[in-house]
């Protein structure tokens, strides 16, 4: 019954809100919810001539040209609905209630310059995801597509898209109509074959320009920032129609969400998750071509500020991850935590396996997903994919505006 | 006297390396030094054709490849400089002792796949700081003045390249020449003018688009990553000959070392320096034009995993970095250290005062350095500028692959 009532009533209604001032902190009673409001966070928020410019909402003024030792000269509620402050030095603001409910129960979704917004949250997989497919041309031309297409990477982290011209360069054409490019020293993208790439400057070589199998691994994590997303285009590829692995082609890949592998290992060790999320090992690269020197730290295990929530994952066996010299005791757990993560992750029923028909991209969130492939034999047909690197940032501010376009407010 | 052998002799005949194997850790003695090494830590340095590829030097074995309960079963010196070790597996390594020490004295600088590595630190400053110029025929031409530019911008954080042609985009070849272009939805550019950028699809708004005066801030803290460093190309500008201000043209611009701001706020209290690196406001934009919104949520002092250096200020009023509801006493902490921060920054003091030449580029790390100007009054000369992004991680491969090619080994 409540919740009908809820439901059909105004939600301020159910409590009749109220404001309480006494010293410097201001009690509002709001929802059943009694907030403790500091009056610079309230001023921050006023929106009036004298504190935004009017046409984007951004404030004016700089913290230090707030007065020192502001505090409440007044505070009420006017007409259920709105809460009007009197500061010391003169200034009124009103707040709209159930603005203000909004950011202090959930302060990272409620922005005040943006009129909307909403940002699509991870949803973990394993090998039995459903990769979604696309077909180019409705990417092109359809924005419901390709908000669907958006949601899908920054959900699942993962989609493949079908039909696209088998020409050199458009796989860059295609990360700039979804978000924007991140280009490397290697140039706007890469070649992958079993052969030293020669796109940029000079040759450069990689574990991954040759026939061997790759382990599961993200890309570049000696980059900071770590590229967001990959894609990789295959120009010339064998098919199998399906049915992979055949005779005249062999070569697999294999994805895998490392969030995933990251949850499963915090399910069985704390202790190991906390290791690889705060202990910074060393990634490396020569450049390609042993010219340069690329080098960071980071943890495999990049973690919100509040630890609540994991943001990235760097793996990659063969941009070194050297551990640093650790007591023999934390050693032994750091390498037994690394290791279980490896297994975790390898374990086939956590990977989604495919094979590329010539003319795919597929696009996976490089700070997440791990990808691998296996050996090339020599007798496989000749096997082109270019790949290039696009930002996360693009694809949020992308969703953000096909959503208001396609769903409306 | 001691310094003087320790010149004149190698240094490895100062102790005599000696080791010695009990249960599963090694104890390395070295130049004075005693050293516990896990056997997973040792083997994978091993930079033998079975644990690398030799062209590369990249590891071939994933984590989890490696023996599980792996120990040592034997290990001796070679001639004074060789580490040789035998592992329970039947693998035997052998490591350079020099190499070894190195890398545990120093773990961040030594790296082993690239043959050298230098990374430039930075190196604060205040106002009295003298802006280096260069010249931009110099830059193109002359790899040892490019390579200087580059650490410039490494240390400082900041240069001015002067005599560029006045011509629209030239900044992103600019860019593209000494770095990797950071495009963003406004496209590979901005231009600043006293009316809405009209560069990408759609007018976009924001306050320096005005004529009002901006304070100190960092651009686009609401994007994640943040772009790294930021160039202002003077395609138009009033000019008063180096007498600025003057009748036709008093718009002055502020540059501040936010690393060094920081510095002072930590001398002065270290608990408002952790609480501007430990709590994340939110920043927001509405894409300029209000059909988007980017939202991120950084604390304003981005510290590294060691907390012992900064690496990243982000401060802009204009975009919002609203703070969270705190308890009373927390907020009123934080808010006396923001004040605080942005006094210290605003302290003319510490500002660099500047007015570009028609034709100039101001290069500045965005991660760092804080930028401002004045009002810039309706009699004004004509205004446009130019701006982009560009990574420092194109930076940082420039600066390697420079000084190899300059100052050698």
């Amino acid at each position: 019954m409540i919740s009908m009532l809820s439901f059909l009533l105004p939600r301020m209604l159910l409590a009749m809100p109220a404001v309480d001032l006494s010293q410097s902190s201001l009690q509002l009673s709001l929802d059943g919810h009694k907030f403790h409001l500091d009056p610079y966070w309230l001023r921050e928020r006023c929106l009036s001539q004298l504190s935004v410019d009017l046409s984007t909402l951004q404030p004016l003024l700089n913290p230090h040209e707030l007065p020192m030792d502001m505090t409440f000269e007044n505070a009420s509620i006017l007409g259920n609905d709105t809460l009007q402050v009197a500061f010391t030095d003169g200034h009124t603001s009103k707040y709209q209630l159930k603005t203000l409910l909004a950011e202090l129960t959930d302060f990272r979704s409620n922005p005040i310059q943006p009129a909307q917004y909403e940002r699509p949250r991870p949803s973990l997989w394993s090998g039995d995801l459903q990769l979604t497919s696309y077909n180019h041309h409705d990417i092109i031309t359809n924005e419901e597509v390709r908000l669907n297409l958006t949601e899908m990477l920054l959900t699942k982290g993962v989609a493949l898209v079908k039909k696209i011209p088998k020409e050199h360069g458009i796989v860059t054409a295609f990360a700039k109509n979804m978000s924007t490019l991140r280009t490397t020293d290697w140039g706007p993208f890469f070649n992958v074959r079993v052969t030293p790439d020669t796109a940029g400057k000079t040759a450069k070589q990689d574990l991954a320009y040759t026939g061997k199998a790759i382990g599961l691994h993200t890309d570049n994590p000696y980059r900071d920032p770590t590229p967001d997303f990959q894609l990789l285009h295959a120009l010339e590829h064998c098919s199998c129609n399906g049915k992979a692995p055949c005779d005249g082609c062999s070569v697999l890949n294999y994805i895998v969400d490392g969030f995933y592998i990251a949850e499963l290992l915090r399910n069985e060790s704390q202790e190991s998750y906390d290791l690889l999320s705060s202990i910074p090992v060393r990634f490396e690269n020569n450049g390609g071509d042993g010219t340069s020197a690329l080098v960071t730290m980071f943890p495999h295990l990049e973690l919100s500020h509040d630890k609540k929530e994991i943001q990235a994952v760097r793996f990659s066996a063969k941009s070194g991850q050297y551990a640093p010299a650790l007591s023999p005791e934390m050693a032994a757990k750091f390498y037994q935590a690394r290791r279980r993560f490896s297994e975790l992750a390898h374990q086939p029923e956590h990977a989604l396996t495919m094979q590329f028909e010539p003319g795919d991209i597929l696009v996976f969130d490089n700070r997440r997903v791990l990808h691998a492939r296996s050996h090339i034999p020599a007798n496989d047909a000749a096997r082109w994919v270019q790949g290039c690197y696009m930002d996360r940032d693009g694809l949020w501010y992308a969703f953000e505006r096909l959503r208001r376009i396609v769903r409306g407010a």
